[in-house]
């Protein structure tokens, strides 16, 4: 267990933020917000020191070896301090005076999810606004792919860090390199968040607005600047947003196979076709369901395939009040809930991979039931499947279900809200979507719930991000033993 | 593809239903109940006569070999049959006028659920109430297990038909043979069930009350016959009923076992350890969280322990209505909704061997992301688990989890019943517990339901009783070519 090159990681993380921190400062500073512009410096400051103490003090020297349990414990403290620490400006402005709240909107930031605690978001400063989007941008990739993409690293072993903190069932190098993998999908990632902000900007969103919605689109987060979200912008808007959400719940590697010009692994790739299937085959009984309330071909098409987009992909804007829609909507929107984007996008949720093995296996098994003895293996793009991620695959399912379970039943101490808002809440959380249903609904909000319920879907939100294991091994004690 | 073997199955499986129709007569005859008289004489020709003329025109003559795949379909085919015929009476005397209700309710019987379209139940005739229990009896231990204890079978395959029929991830034989096996496990669940009549005949039951709980309780069902389930009889009759429901959860291998006096094996049968661990944990939680709203400690463990087991057992009656306890005992009943007894019991669910497996399984993952090269296996019982049986757990869940998830998804077309209670009523059908919460709650029922809907839930029944399979693939049209 090298802990040194731990908090000296952990370190650079912090140091990371402290420069990501500029950014909405410099937004500050243009729209003259004076407590911002303190709260930010502060925080930059604090982030600094504390960086650099940590970095100084755990100087791993020549001993930067770290193997898979380092890369667990870096990923989930690195998130931790990271949120802590994305806290302090809301907190120091006071418009989130309450640490759990704050700690809540910047867990839910990063990891985009997108659930928010704010009762008036319209009147929170720009500064703000800005970092609470920003952060949904660094969480979306990942903030130590980020730190593997610009500073040099010379650790071999860094695949570690990337396996811990992307998400998927299988997580590989695009390049032989790390640091140019890293580097090649912060490139994509960068290019396709200004390509959105170009569309939005063209359709009559200010500068301000744009950004705000381009980095809450990119990173699948959902944080916007209005109280009904997307709902008021305009048909044009909304369905920009609906691409831009489906384009990030794509594979990266698929846009890196576009750039080097091998159409037709992009083209074959079986993960996007079923992607592509559920979200037209949703969308179009969701737009038949909610066709009377709209009486309007174009509305109802709009919003069936805004929201699809958008609860697929794990970003949770909404262009309407789906808690209103039709049961029939309404629980695919749940039952969509649990899908997520495919593994290598930024969206949350289980995975368009991970849900065509579970498939896959279920057919297996059946198989094996009428043949005894055959021996099929379970295939995805074509190659067979090693019996370890097969297995893998399912034993997750089990577990993601368990910390479904765990969260709705910690939830069980609310007095405000009912079975349905605290089921949904879970799911929700648990796959970084943001909204849920009735009291949760995505016009509601979570500012309800009481501290302690607040701290385990902020957990949640983690676990979900994060896959569950490294967080679970980062707080099993025995990872930390010396071996 | 062995069909005629199949259709003469279910033929000879429908004149054994003729015979167990006696019974209920014999009761309408004691209570001079004309109407219900002339049912069941009704009912018992026609099954009669289906029998006969299936075991007549499907005679299979030497060829009395069956395979897993006729195994599956039999069973399948055998349940529908048995449902279907066993709704006549209550659809002949008008009790029960709707045949999807009549059908509901035979099928929420067998496959021991107890969920019951009955508003009224004080006002059935005793014969029907008889019957309706006895439905449990039978479907409890498996139609197909009494068929192989009492005629004599001589195809050395009927162990096909005892896998597809049998609860449990390992089903396995007690004895050498198969005969025999299910000879044994017909006299321990029928000395159990009188030794129940007796206890319930002390506290005061009358000879009918005391017969209909006990087939209830023993074949872990819960038809009742007061509209308060057990509420209204005194503490004595409900800790009586209580551990019996907790003794239908066992496997039933353990009392053989005590019977041939292997103590040991019994005393250190790890699931029973889990199933006993589970039952007094939540028990001891739900009994703190009602505790205010009995102000008595005796009512309050009396309460938290009847409805953990009933919940538990799948057995689903109840001392008190559940639905009006805090979130907390409230979300805790929901959560084991879906645990089952152990294996080889008459319970539902996914049961406890299932959940200790995929609690292994999620170990045995973690240890691995620790220790890439370790190769532990999982164990049960002490022995280690076969990769097969393994697997086969982690898919079924996800199978079990998608069943849950569609049942859920066709009840959206429902005017009358919320999210909660669709919800729970689709968990609460899919694992034969039979009470929901909300609108479907243990002091509701499920008569407000639309025929489709009813449907649904009556697939649903069928599904969970069966593990799925067996029903998946009776419905799947490859398995009926031949080979």
């Amino acid at each position: 267990m090298n802990r040194r090159m731990i908090f000296y990681m952990v370190g650079n993380i912090i140091k990371l933020e402290a420069l990501m921190l500029i950014l909405p400062l410099i937004v500050s500073v243009f729209y003259n917000e004076i407590n911002c512009i303190n709260a930010f410096s502060a925080s930059i400051v604090a982030a600094t020191v504390i960086g650099f103490l940590l970095t100084i003090i755990f100087d791993p020297k020549d001993n930067k070896v770290i193997y898979a349990r380092e890369g667990f414990i870096i990923v989930t403290l690195a998130w931790i301090f990271l949120s802590v620490i994305g806290a302090l400006p809301f907190v120091i402005t006071q418009e989130i005076p309450n640490f759990f709240d704050a700690v809540f909107e910047t867990v839910s930031g990063f990891t985009t999810t997108g659930a928010s605690i704010l009762s008036d978001v319209e009147s929170m400063s720009r500064g703000l606004l800005f970092w609470r989007s920003f952060t949904h941008w660094l969480g979306g990739m990942g903030v130590l792919v980020l730190i593997m993409a610009i500073i040099p690293t010379d650790s071999g072993r860094a695949i570690h860090i990337l396996r811990a903190e992307m998400a998927g069932p299988v997580v590989g190098k695009i390049v032989p390199k790390i640091k140019d993998t890293a580097k090649i999908l912060y490139i994509i990632y960068l290019s396709l968040t200004i390509l959105e902000m170009i569309f939005l900007l063209f359709g009559g969103m200010t500068l301000f607005e744009s950004a705000v919605h381009a980095l809450g689109t990119a990173g699948t987060g959902g944080f916007g600047i209005k109280g009904d979200s997307i709902a008021s912008y305009n048909p044009y808007l909304q369905w920009v947003i609906t691409v831009f959400m489906l384009i990030f719940g794509i594979n990266f590697n698929l846009f890196y196979l576009l750039i080097i010009r091998k159409f037709k692994l992009v083209f074959t790739n079986r993960e996007l076709w079923v992607y592509g299937g559920i979200v037209l085959g949703s969308a179009a009984v969701i737009a038949v369901s909610i066709y009377p309330l709209y009486n309007n071909i174009s509305d109802s098409v709009r919003h069936s395939f805004f929201q699809v987009a958008s609860i697929v992909s794990t970003t949770g804007y909404s262009s309407a009040d789906f808690d209103l829609w039709p049961d029939l909507a309404r629980n695919m929107i749940f039952i969509l809930f649990f899908f997520g984007g495919c593994a290598g996008s930024t969206a949350g949720g289980l995975k368009i991979s991970r849900i065509m093995i579970l498939f896959k296996s279920i057919v297996k098994d059946i198989r094996r039931l009428l043949h005894p003895r055959s021996v099929a293996s379970v295939k995805l793009e074509g190659k067979p499947l090693d019996n370890g991620v097969l297995y893998g695959v399912t034993t997750y399912f089990a577990l993601y279900i368990v910390m479904i379970a765990v969260t709705f039943l910690m939830l069980s101490f609310e007095p405000n809200f009912d079975f349905e808002a605290n089921l949904t809440a879970s799911v929700s959380c648990c796959n970084n979507v943001g909204p849920g249903l009735g009291l949760v609904g995505p016009m509601a909000g979570y500012g309800g719930y009481s501290n302690f319920s607040k701290l385990i879907l902020t957990f949640a939100m983690l676990l979900g991000r994060l896959e569950i294991y490294p967080v679970l091994l980062a707080f099993y004690p025995k990872t930390w033993t010396k071996k």
